[in-house]
């Protein structure tokens, strides 16, 4: 295994060093990310975390229109009560703060012991569990949270931005959650800098089908075939869930290792087979979003828009990883 | 070798239909990528391109601001001749068209037939030479192209957006080439979907320093060592080449299989050289940029900025890889 670090213990810490050092609209303080400009009276706070390793994912999406704060655990480890409890405070404008938590046992935990230590702060919270691959997992009871943790980011953050109370930003988070769904596919393993070798083992010949974004298993494993047939079953696993009809976002999302050109090859397949089922690719994000450090492979999330939630999305947003309209 | 491709033979072309199907913003026609909007009156055209294997690099920075139409090649082949010239014509609007060159041998010959093919067209030419690792190469007499491409297209887009006339968008091309300096380290060897196989071998314990965006050799292989020293070895070979000073633009760029935590871990310790040197970070950019496929690495490039540069630099972009301030 060859990684650009400097030692295992210190990878967490030192990338966010790097990207507050690359984006001076973000500070850093004790292990939260915040937007420079601090908390605005009377805006509800947006605040995610999550273990690190699934870049740019939580703090690339820290800024106008998206997130308040972002609390990074270590790798693939939920952060601390602590740390979301003082993001929490830190983020508070007196009009509450929402939390955004991916379904995985340790993120709730921590995330709802945070909400009972916060004083005098009204919390809300909720949970993203869109990944259709499994129903319970390693470490989820119900559905995992995979992509569409930044649809309900972005979605939520463009209404708080607009200055709505905690209970609609609270609810329009709940409504992309349940409009959402995901489903991973892995043609490698992922290798964490601590264990220095992958996860699991895959062979040359195969691929996962389900992959969380811890490298917990799916559903199936099957032979390697074409883009177009992986395209394919990922969006029937989505379409099976949630019937694809009307306008629909679309993420085809790397999972950190994957090229670019590849990311476009599967989008052209899966814009297929939606216009195939009578939908319409109405808005769409090709990258690696939602990573599993440097794993090879892609995930589908996809949202059934809305005028409201469309007029939501194109809302101006500038983080470091995400940046339209303004 | 697992790619999410369909067949070697239509992987430029299947990520190009999946690239056009995300990007309303852009046009395909004749394996040429244009702005939807068409060629604007009296504006300069800017015209890259280069065999494909690097995205976003340079269908990824066609739009305002940036580029009017990009020919990409077959996987690291050079556009041919028609192309070229279908693009150059198409974008001229009265004012000439600039040919944005990386410096090889095919893509030099292919943009010089082009633009003495191409009629009633004034056409200026800029070659890109900006990474310092070898003087001549496989591919190459004098120095290669790679990240500082970028910086070209941006600026001289800048400039022609602005209305400014063919000789000066071009002066401004060279200004930013002759400013600008990049060093590429590789941790793994790319994949061609073609070959199928890595495009040379690289040791689990060694890198490549000045490493080629084709794999073409760099310097030297060394052991493997931790991040600081990786990035003090790439930002020395540049520094030694072209003194840090003043105002630089930094950019830690991926190879394609890289994640996003890693970049930001060797840009923080850039950032730190720089300082050292006395001279100052003023602009960065961190991400895949400009890709070798699925290589494992980074590659450093550095501008010295003036005033006049950084107002460039900063002016509204709006391309698919590359986004802001509109």
């Amino acid at each position: 295994m060859k990684k650009l670090i400097n030692t295992a213990d210190s990878v967490v810490e030192d990338a966010l060093n790097g990207m507050v050092a690359a984006h001076p609209s973000l500070r850093l303080r004790d292990r939260v990310v915040y937007r420079a400009e601090g908390p605005r009276r009377g805006k509800v706070g947006v605040v995610s975390g999550g273990g690190s390793g699934h870049e740019p994912l939580h703090a690339g999406f820290v800024g106008h229109g998206m997130l308040d704060a972002a609390c990074p655990g270590e790798i693939f480890t939920s952060p601390v009560p602590d740390q979301i409890m003082e993001a929490t405070q830190a983020v508070d404008g007196g009009a509450g703060v929402l939390h955004i938590i991916k379904n995985y046992t340790g993120d709730v935990l921590n995330f709802e012991m945070a909400a009972e230590l916060v004083e005098d702060v009204e919390v809300a919270s909720v949970l993203v569990d869109d990944d259709v691959a499994v129903q319970d997992s390693l470490y989820t009871a119900g559905r995992r949270g995979t992509g569409a943790t930044l649809f309900v980011e972005k979605i939520a953050g463009a209404l708080a931005e607009e200055g709505a109370p905690l209970a609609e930003v609270a609810a329009v988070a709940r409504e992309v959650d349940e409009r959402s769904r995901s489903f991973g596919i892995a043609l490698t393993s992922c290798t964490t800098p601590a264990a220095g070798k992958p996860l699991f083992d895959l062979p040359e010949t195969d691929v996962e089908l389900g992959i969380g974004i811890h490298g917990e298993p799916g559903r199936a494993r099957v032979p390697m075939r074409p883009a177009r047939e992986l395209a394919a079953l990922a969006a029937e696993a989505v379409h099976g869930d949630l019937p694809l009809r009307d306008d629909v976002l679309v993420m085809v999302n790397g999972m950190g290792g994957t090229p670019l050109m590849e990311l476009y090859v599967v989008f052209a397949e899966v814009a297929a087979f939606v216009r195939g089922k009578g939908a319409r690719v109405t808005r769409s994000l090709v990258g690696n979003y939602v990573t599993s450090l440097d794993m090879q492979g892609f995930s589908l999330s996809v949202c059934r828009l809305d005028d409201r939630l469309t007029r939501l999305w194109d809302a101006p947003v500038e983080t470091p990883a995400l940046r339209w309209g303004r």
